[in-house]
């Protein structure tokens, strides 16, 4: 093992920590929290547990947390004036419609009604312009990019003339941090190249990076000598590859798999993130600074 | 000379032509034609004369065209009231307002003031993130890069898998263009880089690109041995370097070289733009293109 480990886990615990900190003296200093809701149509049992868990979160950081759960037939119109509600709310910051929504309403619809500043799941199309525009522009970063970028910041990884390389062109993912990585300013200033399933030679740009954000949802298509010695490597992938049997729990769990193969590149890269316990933890963490950021700029104080 | 030259002269005639005949058809159809406002603040020469030509290319292809030329010391808030107007103007579907705006106007403001159903610029946030977004969800690329793709498919350049870098990273020129060909869809499906100031060695990341999108601002940057043999070259750099004595008028007149070294490179590229007559004539083209989808949208026929 000769690459550090870049722990999603850690670094949460940290910025979990800051954020405490900062809505803290925020109530002291102008008697606010930031306010988050959550809007769950249905019972999706993944969408209860996600929302469960940032509502865990929102609370341990202190903030005003709601969760308003809709029935699996509300209306889109019903759906549209909850959120014009909430866009009118005072005490909210930020508001969350979690996916997937029935077949009966039409998800960009929904997700384009939520007020843009406070939209800090960062996905309206004004946040994603404002995000490409760069500097003072943005607002709110998506939640996994902003994360991946934090950790490869708090490592210590130098990004200014680094070579990045995204693999991968989602909305989620490859398309913002590559255009996060490639503006001016700290944590980024680096020469970005975007692959992709239409891509020639896959491992050549690979080889050549310096920084290797992988977020293909393949497991394991990164190959291990497809890596540059002391290579920084972010593994977004989390691919469920099989079952087991928890040795804590005796229940069954998922075998879970990044998109690199992750034992023998960590034997060649300089840091490399596991899956799980990499990236994945960061997305809800900086849902939260988000979601504190909202409060700050309506308070004129970031 | 083996490279085929991409003259941006030409290929604006193919489409204001083409143009031409849909706005003819549209009329016949729909007994509408495209209405393009252009706002211009003071009697900037350079604005003027840009502002002029807008005007006559939209005369020339059948559009409805209105050229408001505003006092220098009007305020911002009459500015923004001028725009609403335009905004609520049923006959009009393209709103412009010519840069730069005096130092008492904010920019951004007015700029983002502008519906962008009617933002046939494209540089509205909305339209920006629609543009990154991808698909269906955009609505009006930028003129240049939008001109600059359009070059490329019709000089018959396979661009899908192709390596394209991207010289600059502009919100104007840059970003947009390498965000347009990362995309899936025709005339994209690219794998992109883009390289800047920042970068290490941008010979080297030159030197693979089949497809070579130069906006860096820096003459003849590029020298002719970072070129591929047989790559396009697309040079959207106009820079000044001196004046001359025209031959036909017998005025002064700038000489403008292109960010690459033209003589040299034509010699290896298989594609190459000219500076003059090049990328330069497009941008006023695609601003013609998106304000007839601008009608087209509202027609509900695109």
């Amino acid at each position: 093992m000769s690459a550090k480990l870049i722990k999603g886990t850690e670094i949460r615990e940290q910025i979990l920590e800051e954020i405490t900190a900062e809505v803290a003296k925020i109530k002291e200093d102008h008697g606010k929290v930031p306010g988050l809701v959550t809007i769950l149509v249905g019972e999706n049992p993944a969408s209860i547990s996600y929302v469960t868990l940032k509502i865990k979160t929102a609370h341990r950081v202190g903030f005003n947390e709601i969760q308003d759960t809709q029935p699996i037939d509300i209306s889109e119109d019903d759906l549209l004036a909850l959120i014009d509600k909430y866009n009118k709310d005072d005490s909210i910051n930020g508001i969350l419609v979690q996916l997937p929504l029935p077949k009966h309403i039409d998800d960009k619809k929904i997700l384009n009604a939520i007020d843009p500043d406070k939209d800090v799941d960062g996905f309206h199309p004004v946040n994603v312009g404002r995000l490409m525009i760069g500097g003072d522009e943005v607002k709110f970063p998506p939640c996994t990019p902003a994360g991946i970028q934090e950790m490869i910041v708090r490592a210590g990884v130098e990004t200014s003339g680094a070579e990045v390389v995204v693999v991968g062109r989602s909305n989620i993912v490859g398309k913002p941090i590559a255009n996060m990585m490639v503006q001016k300013g700290k944590g980024a200033n680096s020469t970005v190249t975007i692959v992709h399933t239409r891509t020639k030679d896959l491992a050549a740009h690979c080889k050549r990076a310096d920084i290797l954000i992988v977020a293909a949802g393949v497991p394991e298509l990164v190959k291990p000598e497809w890596i540059k010695p002391g290579a920084c490597v972010i593994d977004v992938g989390v691919n469920r590859v099989g079952e087991k049997i928890s040795e804590k729990t005796g229940k069954k769990v998922a075998v879970l798999r990044g998109d690199v193969d992750f034992e023998k590149a960590k034997e060649i890269a300089g840091y490399i993130t596991p899956v799980p316990g990499g990236v994945g933890p960061m997305t809800i963490t900086m849902l939260m600074l988000n979601t504190l950021k909202s409060l700050k700029f309506k308070l004129g104080i970031e």
